[in-house]
């Protein structure tokens, strides 16, 4: 059995409610939370109780089911009325991550191209079309896992970011599906775990998924990436994004800025591991990315006791973006995309 | 009264012990303890209950005081013997800071200067020399800030780390100092505080000192810098440090060198304030700096619960090295020094 075999989903579906693994539990503790209706889909991915962008567009769209297999409308014109007041709410959830709107706008698209048929057949399909794009994310997150090996070095030191595993995605992950796949490839790998302030997805999430998996790695506070790569301690960075412009330009979990400047300072190659599915092909550059400013509690309290004075004024974005100069290619499931990336980009979009 | 009259001490000797502003418990509760002997200032300094580099020089020219001050030999020669023990001893508080050292040094040669006196005689002296070294280092500090205000615009915005405030030295601090000041002078300030992760000592002390002395202020994280500096909502970057080589390689907290670098990046002045003697003329470049490698508890807990899972491998250091081609200036009390570093402090050195 190989490793990546072993690998946790985070979201299942369960004949008529989503199961999910509660991430702000872990990891001390594997909770699962069932899910059966669409405010407590909104509340769980507000919550980062399920997190990551291609998970949160999963988890969309089955909360996107929920909060319309109910509905007493007979008519379409009146069901899709509250079809549209349904996504619009989700897409309140978080609003940088560009996976959870693509999701909503695919299932708005498959109701209207089903619009002639009945009501409750159209909720049918809404269904099979999220366990669609729930099982089409599991394929591409292994494909980006097997694309990125031949990036990296038999024996490599890999920082990364956050969290972009299984936790992150439907399996596998975005820039842990490349670690995963390497490391059961049978690259020796030591993997530089950035804890990710303020919400410590990296402590919390990348570690816990990194030692289930048995591949070697270390903690390090997110400043702490600065002096190891001038070292010469880091042979690659990869991360995962949030939202990825037409020309390259990345939002991501915020401090991925700074990593890639520090990388691009040192000479050390800095890639993004994404599905398609994350780049906004319609976005000129990432200065138009909505970030979503979180609260400020998040950075002056710790487990509910304050970490700063009261009444401290604070900003907690939680998403910076990357310039495409700094990206040194983005590792999709289509394969390594290179700059130019607003030409690469809209070749494989046009296909 | 001006606002820098008002500021904390955070050290005071009286008549025969030390009392300390117990910054571990900051900013919740305002915790004095009274130092009687040596090992409980080894302790302190090494729980960072005072911490700062120019605060650990003056804590531990009184604890070495405290250390001394009852032994019992009369000959000097076995005298000596003992007080070696006493400074060896606190030089293993903490490695990083050059101040700890000096201060040590200092008062050793200033015991062999009056190796003829009478033992109690030759401790009243050293007593003296400790209150000297927090009295200059005051002035000192008063010096830089003063020294730094002509670098700071009418309306600045300012990025700071760590803490280098009145905690952190005798009063006023170090890139505080200069911060203070300007207030003072009337300069319309935002400042942006990192939080200073693993001890956010950001969040904790500097937070607490700028609210006392109501100078605008909002706290981050530490990887939220980058995209402000990015953005161009910060003018200026200022930092202390612990020890700087004669080439002005900088060792800071940990976390500096990326700021450094993200300050290049993007045409933000980058200073460092310091008191001479955090100079290590001796040293001629930052490869040489010992880092102080801390408990990776600091990473993996808060406030002893578990933040990331059991057994989980970190790499904890304290402190980063910032080369010289990164620092536009540096805030001393004999004014600002401008590359090249080498020349300009051999040149002040040697005065």
């Amino acid at each position: 059995m190989s490793n990546t075999d072993t690998i946790v989903e985070s979201i299942e579906w369960r004949d008529d409610h989503v199961r999910i693994l509660d991430q702000t539990y872990l990891p001390n503790r594997e909770v699962y939370s069932d899910i059966r209706d669409v405010g407590r889909m909104w509340e769980a991915i507000k919550k980062l109780r399920v997190r990551g962008a291609p998970a949160i567009g999963i988890a969309a769209a089955y909360g996107f089911y929920l909060g319309i297999k109910e509905l007493p409308e007979n008519a379409f014109e009146s069901f899709w009325v509250e079809v549209e007041r349904v996504a619009d709410y989700l897409e309140t959830a978080r609003p940088t991550a560009v996976n959870l709107h693509w999701a909503l706008e695919r299932l708005k698209t498959t109701i209207q191209a089903h619009k002639d048929k009945d009501i409750s057949e159209i909720k049918d399909i809404v269904l099979e079309t999220a366990k669609t794009i729930h099982a089409e994310d599991k394929r591409t997150c292994k494909k980006i896992g097997e694309n990125g090996v031949e990036l990296v070095p038999k024996e490599a030191r890999i920082l990364t970011h956050c969290n972009t595993g299984s936790l992150a995605t439907g399996q596998y992950g975005t820039a842990l599906s490349v670690i995963f796949h390497a490391h059961e490839e049978g690259n020796k790998l030591q993997v530089w775990v950035d804890e990710t302030r303020p919400l410590l997805q990296g402590s919390r999430l990348t570690s816990w998924e990194l030692m289930n998996a048995e591949i070697p790695m270390k903690l390090i506070t997110d400043s702490t990436a600065g002096s190891l790569i001038r070292r010469g301690e880091v042979d690659m960075v990869i991360v995962g994004a949030d939202r990825v412009a037409s020309n390259g330009d990345t939002a991501n979990k915020i401090g991925t800025y700074p990593l890639a400047v520090l990388a691009n300072e040192n000479d050390v190659p800095f890639y993004v591991a994404v599905p398609l599915s994350t780049i906004d092909i319609e976005l000129e550059n990432g200065e138009d990315i909505p970030i979503e400013e979180r609260d400020g509690d998040e950075i002056a309290s710790f487990n509910d006791s304050k970490v700063a004075p009261k009444k401290v004024e604070t900003y907690n974005p939680a998403f910076d973006v990357t310039p495409h100069r700094y990206v040194t290619a983005f590792i999709t499931e289509e394969g390594i995309i290179k700059p130019d990336f607003d030409e690469n980009f809209k070749a494989l979009f046009e296909d």
